[in-house]
């Protein structure tokens, strides 16, 4: 069975809205966060601690499964959720990003053909076709796909990004004419840059071929925030609002509420975990870096207004002398708190939208955040 | 209060028994298995998942957290208790070992005060004394602290072991004269390497000073089995039978049946934790590694008889992907297990003194262990 949206409410003031999306693997509200299990393992946690901390739904990535262990090895585990044991709603991406991103000296050729590049891991010579990224996530067997892209870096020329945006635009037909699993869904991705006539034909184009769901590729490339913003106006315009909107990528809590505010109902990004690991908290007033001397003594949780399991039970002190020791237990407290964070955010999103309070949410978010 | 030893029943075969240790934050049964929790964690592993295993006790390092976070953040969070979220009994090391192991260029100079090293962090020089390890231990508030000893290297001579022996009786004794954290308990340490007279002065010196429990120290130094073996016997028949034994850094499942049968409660050792990160998993046919190829498609658990978590959840094939890939979600797995199954197997051991099995139950275990 494909995935189905349920718009429960749009915001009046704003392009907000609130829903909920039925797939094979339970129900999860929107808009969401998405945690990201790049190699079929969100990183230090285990499945019951993302539960705990209201995940719904995470993603995975198809470049890295396709190297290690290989997508046979997780078909023959009879897909993704049986082999990490995990039984909600899983998003894979496309590959592409990685290609672009982790190619060995970031070398690659880009062929009508598809992506020639070199693994990361070990210099292996390897080509990403549309067919075969839809080929490896079929059998990855997630609960939504993403179509094969470019990801062009930023800044190039009008002329560079309309031929992207074509070969883009090849590239989702081929990938849909090979879709097969009829238990995932297939997302096409908008690109064009900050192109307001690419963003546009880009949409109108992909949304042509009717897929279950629409992503917004190409942003967080090094743009200003204004432009990223600006990105997400020129695409979700031309979306329809009975499916799904996927920005690619994006886990800053400001750009999540401004991304709501355009009418996104799903975000995924590794900075949350990233950062975790690097000793990096959320907190309603900002970002805190355990690491710092003045928290050596503070006996108090990285934030006293979160309810997750790191800030219930552990103080800055002692996450603070694991994270200096690189003690992995202090990078789980870490990553556990700050995805918290950002689920808590969209819950809190959430019933704001479902009060008619959004936009003063926001404010008073951003108020605080920036205090 | 003072840590209380229970004996519920001695092995009519052998010098194995079976007992309870009462301490201020819960009774264990021994015959027991301790994880090591090196800087006050387990590598990678929360109190909840200890309990979920079993673990009725754990060790912190005093070397390590005099080091970081130093004693005095400990003592501020009220101990390391709170300071770890952690409401089951501690046992504490004296530092010593570390100071031998770990000294910067494992240079030292061993003086009667104490030991002059450089910290293995920054070179910066030290001098760990008696008195100050006590000191130490008391802020620490662990339930058993360890006397300060010297763990000389295998071999030396015995004009240097019996040296080195009345010098740790010097120590323990100044140690003890300094102790003064009422509720918390504190072990002699036996040494005198393979030398028989000299075990026997140290363990009658040392019982002398009427320490609430005893250790048996310098073995695992590269001495063989059989010495080792003989190093308890030449130990345990001098130590009283209502104080508690302890055997220090032995974790090797054969080891402890050789010790259990020699008259030994307690074991520790970093070796079930350091060697799951490494991908080495005990099975009841001996150990594994995990990152063996022939792993790659194998999706039964790490152990068929095992009911630790990783097994209930997990298969070889996922778990040999995680460690492959480095993550330490993977590491945390083989912990478990590896953890599991030493506890588990003081479980079984304890049942079979219990049921007058206990030489039984020992052979049919290294029967199958080393086939």
């Amino acid at each position: 069975m494909k995935i189905k949206y349920t718009l429960l409410k749009k915001d009046e003031k704003t392009d907000a809205r609130r829903g909920i999306l039925h797939t094979n693997h339970g129900d999860f509200d929107t808009p969401i966060f998405m945690p990201v299990g790049t190699q079929a393992t969100v990183k230090t946690l285990s499945p019951e601690e993302l539960k705990d901390i209201g995940s719904s739904v995470i993603l995975a990535n198809t470049y890295h499964l396709w190297l290690r262990p290989g997508e046979l090895v997780v078909s023959k585990a009879g897909g993704l959720h049986p082999f990490m044991n995990y039984d909600g709603p899983i998003l894979t991406d496309s590959g592409g990003f990685q290609v672009f991103s982790l190619a060995k000296n970031k070398k690659k050729d880009i062929v009508e053909e598809g992506v020639h590049f070199k693994s990361h891991l070990d210099g292996k010579p390897l080509l990403l076709t549309p067919e075969l990224s839809i080929e490896i996530q079929n059998k990855l067997d997630s609960d939504i796909a993403m179509s094969f892209d470019e990801c062009p870096p930023y800044p190039v020329t009008h002329e560079y990004m309309e031929k992207s945006v074509e070969r883009t635009l090849r590239w989702a037909k081929r990938g849909k004419d090979v879709h097969k699993n009829e238990n995932q869904s297939l997302f096409g991705i908008v690109q064009g840059g900050e192109f307001e006539d690419l963003r546009k034909h880009s949409a109108i184009e992909t949304v042509k071929m009717n897929f279950d769901g629409y992503s917004i590729g190409g942003t967080s490339v090094g743009e200003s925030k204004e432009t990223m913003y600006k990105m997400i106006d020129d695409s979700v315009k031309y979306l329809p609002t009975d499916k799904p909107r996927y920005l690619m990528g994006v886990g800053d809590p400001i750009d999540i509420l401004e991304g709501v505010q355009r009418g996104i109902d799903m975000f995924d990004c590794v900075l949350p975990t990233r950062i975790a690991r690097h000793g990096n908290a959320f907190t309603k007033h900002g970002k805190i870096n355990i690491r710092n001397e003045k928290f050596k003594e503070d006996f108090t949780p990285l934030d006293e207004a979160c309810d997750c399991y790191a800030c219930k039970h552990y103080t800055k002190a002692y996450i603070r002398h694991l994270i200096v020791c690189e003690e992995s237990f202090g990078q789980r407290l870490m990553s556990i708190h700050n995805l918290r964070f950002l689920i808590k955010l969209t819950e809190d999103i959430r019933k704001s939208i479902e009060q008619d309070q959004f936009l003063e949410f926001k404010d008073a978010f951003i108020h605080n955040y920036k205090k």
